[in-house]
């Protein structure tokens, strides 16, 4: 079976998925979608995909099954029950797992695919809902080596660079986490940069100009730089709450491994006051404002 | 006057002073240095410069006076008493500072200048003593616009970058401060980043993997991630005991602006038990040692 | 029917659950215990208790049922599903959930509970396993005045101070989190008082002199700065992998509320530490040991 | 020499100093006082001290001269030079300090002090200004054995209890730095108490009720549990300010020892804030303003 004869299912039209499952159709892939607010599996249906009515009908009907969920728990309990995924996976059959999860479930979800004689490949994606869009996501991918194989040439319609990481699954999530744990630090960190320059009369240029020399080849971080020195929190890429969400991911996963993960300390402290403070649904950037109200600037 | 026949004088010939006093020789400017351990100034004197038996001598023969020192404690009893600089600075004379201080001191400087009609320029440098060498260093400039036109091309035996930022003396040292918290903020994340890849069975190489895209562009941080990956520590750019005393530089400046730097709390806590455990010596980035230490990872 | 005539359910004979069962049984109610590891019945069936064979039974021979259990998750399963307590509940009947649980479940248990026309009385007990056996817990508890006035005398069995909060569930388990959030925070700061001491060459036994008077009244904290200065943990009352869960219980209350829980930072990084260095089933105040290996004590 | 008959030596009015003094003066001592604002002097010359025009004057009239200043800076200062405290010291007179200052420092006094054939006794005293009014502080004592033995009678006169700890000077300033550290800590964390409580619905009498328990026997501490719960900042004991420049005083006395300061960075990032935001001349307990500002809680 060649890639283009795949059929395709995917489940989990969010804000990350429905703009990856929109590039695997626009590829050309045979399309069953699922969505437990169905109106959101219009689009897709209006361009010629199926709609399966349930999780298992979807599943039968495909080759690849693609999820894009909420967290651990929301995975699991899809997988898992006599309608679940799992109970209606085949040899052969192949789960996408594109949730940012804790390694260790990856790991988890593995075994027990491979118990029923079918693939799990751990496959979260690094980038912003506009990338998703955009198909310029990052993939890390890990599992078995010829479900890879399989998969691959699938993720090119979403992602602009994969990298695969070897049979434990657990290692994509892991790398996942190293990548978002190193962005969210720059985020406090950056907040307490300007609101430093500002309180020293330094102009925000001034220090855009060295953060920009600093990132040089990192445009998310310049965007973000940007956005927190001139406090545009309006226009958002990534939610405040989902940020806490994250916060909370990373410190799990640091903990379960015995790391302290102090370098985003700061970022989480903010991003709880920053809820408290009624700013959950600015970007994530906005924890910025928390610094500058313990630092008296009240605007 | 032309820039080439400013008499110049070079106080402070440590690891960062001797390497910018030398690409001020090697530019041919006529040179004046000092030094308390006298013997420093032996190879300059070898090349033809004159070497003053007083900061006062020294002064008295120089149009522009540089200082590389430890502290805002040595500048100011560098500058105090009948045998300090301003006693024998002149109207039209300008006093270049080169040394990492508070802000604040800065501006006090800049006034005691003003007060005897002379000049100080806050010119604080970013690098290592390794690009001080090279003359490969950014320089940041702040004080009166006049002075600054005068000393700025002498700035280019020495740096690659000249930022200008006005008037206020301060705002130099702020900006030095700003970028040297940029990078600290990483030492530890990166320590932290890596630890937990080690803890979870993620190889290294995919870690450096991300870091680079990370800082595409930024070589410095990308070396440090390298010595960081690798444990590399006995190669010292810069020593960790320079690190915690930086650490409390930025911390000072910080509270008393009245922010509080979260961000490189994770890299101060790991200074400080880097010390304690004897590794002073090593470079700075060792701080990651704490972190495996704590993590239960003793080599 | 009057106290003495209640028919007690208890259900999970862990550290804590077995000493209050025992003396709810010494106190003279029928009982009935049930055990998911069955052989921890033995004991209170040697002393005539009856032993039920599921939840389900044991409910529906029971007037009041108490649970000592793990965890939310653990509670939440047990009242859970066709053989769970909700189930079994008829109207009349009381649950007295003695597990320290967050508030937000507590407040769903009673909810859920109501819906049957029954009651759950959060009732959280502060003091460790010896006092537990004493008899000498203090409890707190909250829900329906009613059920309240039924309850507290049976509580009189194993606790020697009854707090009543009033009708919210919740307040119940908030007040038990602020009571184990001020003696966690002491742990991390008298193992840092102890280092300090030690590392100034300041003889313990004065900084155990000041400590005495500041905890005067307050006999378990003064046991723990003794445990603390005399590094003696292996005599456990509580130990380090439980504390660490504490700590994820306490952090997981305050920032759904919104606070963050800067005072318990410290205890917490120390007991992630600790675990990933080997001392898990040590009393939770060897957490002190990671102070002082950061501090380069290495015994 | 009887005890009486020494002559008293007393330099430094403020707060703390002028009950001491004045207690001293109540108990029929021969004093001398000196004060740099000297109107300061005026109630203790209307009831028959010597008021010096000089440091000099005051330590060549007195047996026994007492400082209490404001920080090492101070101090230093004040016995440094030819009209310092050192250059009038003659063989057989005491030098007794009562000022919080770095451990490490009063070694270096106790040195200086017997170069000259004189004592220094470190003397730092426990309790806030209306102690030192009422007589009733706690002093800690270090240095030579028989000059303790002198002037322990005298400290009588502002302390109910004396703890003498040997001949190191250091010992008594680091004693007095575990005990503030501890109060500190304590802060931070009912702070943080009594905004979770008040943001779960938690009735703060039930919090103050359990706080009560836990600092059974420590009135100062119950004090501070009541200012935290009614939030009444402005009846202040100990200013904000003070208490900003306490906690560096720690930090710096735990980071030269190699301990890193954990249990108090929440009430640092605390009292930093509250500077910044107007409460400088508040209690210092009014950090707690800071902690529900994070949560929300604007009033």
């Amino acid at each position: 079976m060649t890639t283009q004869q795949l059929r395709i299912g995917f489940i989990g039209l969010g804000k990350m998925g429905s703009g990856m499952c929109a590039n695997l159709q626009a590829a050309g892939y045979a399309l069953t979608v699922y969505n437990r607010t169905k109106s959101k599996t219009q689009p897709f249906a209006e361009k010629g995909a199926k709609v399966a009515d349930s999780v298992k009908a979807l599943v039968e009907q495909s080759d690849v099954i693609f999820t894009s969920l909420l967290d651990d728990k929301s995975v699991l309990a899809m997988c898992d029950g006599d309608e679940g995924i799992l109970a209606a996976m085949r040899p052969g059959k192949i789960h996408v797992g594109l949730t940012t999860i804790q390694p260790t479930t990856a790991d988890v979800l593995k075994q027990q695919h491979a118990a029923q004689g079918c693939h799990y490949i751990a496959a979260p994606v690094v980038g912003r809902p506009d990338a998703a869009a955009a198909g310029k996501l990052i993939t890390f991918l890990a599992g078995d080596a010829s479900a890879i194989a399989q998969v691959k040439p699938l993720t090119q319609a979403y992602a602009v660079k994969q990298i695969v990481l070897g049979e434990t699954a657990s290692a994509a999530n892991a790398l996942k986490i190293c990548v978002n744990y190193m962005a969210m630090a720059q985020l406090a960190m950056l907040g307490e940069v300007f609101t430093y320059a500002e309180k020293s009369g330094l102009p925000k240029a001034m220090v855009l100009n060295v953060a920009s020399m600093f990132f040089a080849g990192n445009e998310p971080m310049q965007e973000y730089a940007n956005k927190i020195a001139e406090r545009e929190f309006d226009t958002v890429g990534f939610d405040l709450s989902a940020g806490l969400k994250d916060a909370l991911i990373f410190e799990t996963a640091f903990i379960a491994s015995g790391v302290k993960p102090s370098a985003i300390m700061g970022a989480k402290d903010n991003l709880v006051a920053a809820n408290a403070n009624g700013l959950g649904s600015k970007d994530w950037s906005a924890l910025t404002q928390m610094t500058r109200l313990m630092a008296g600037l009240k605007d």
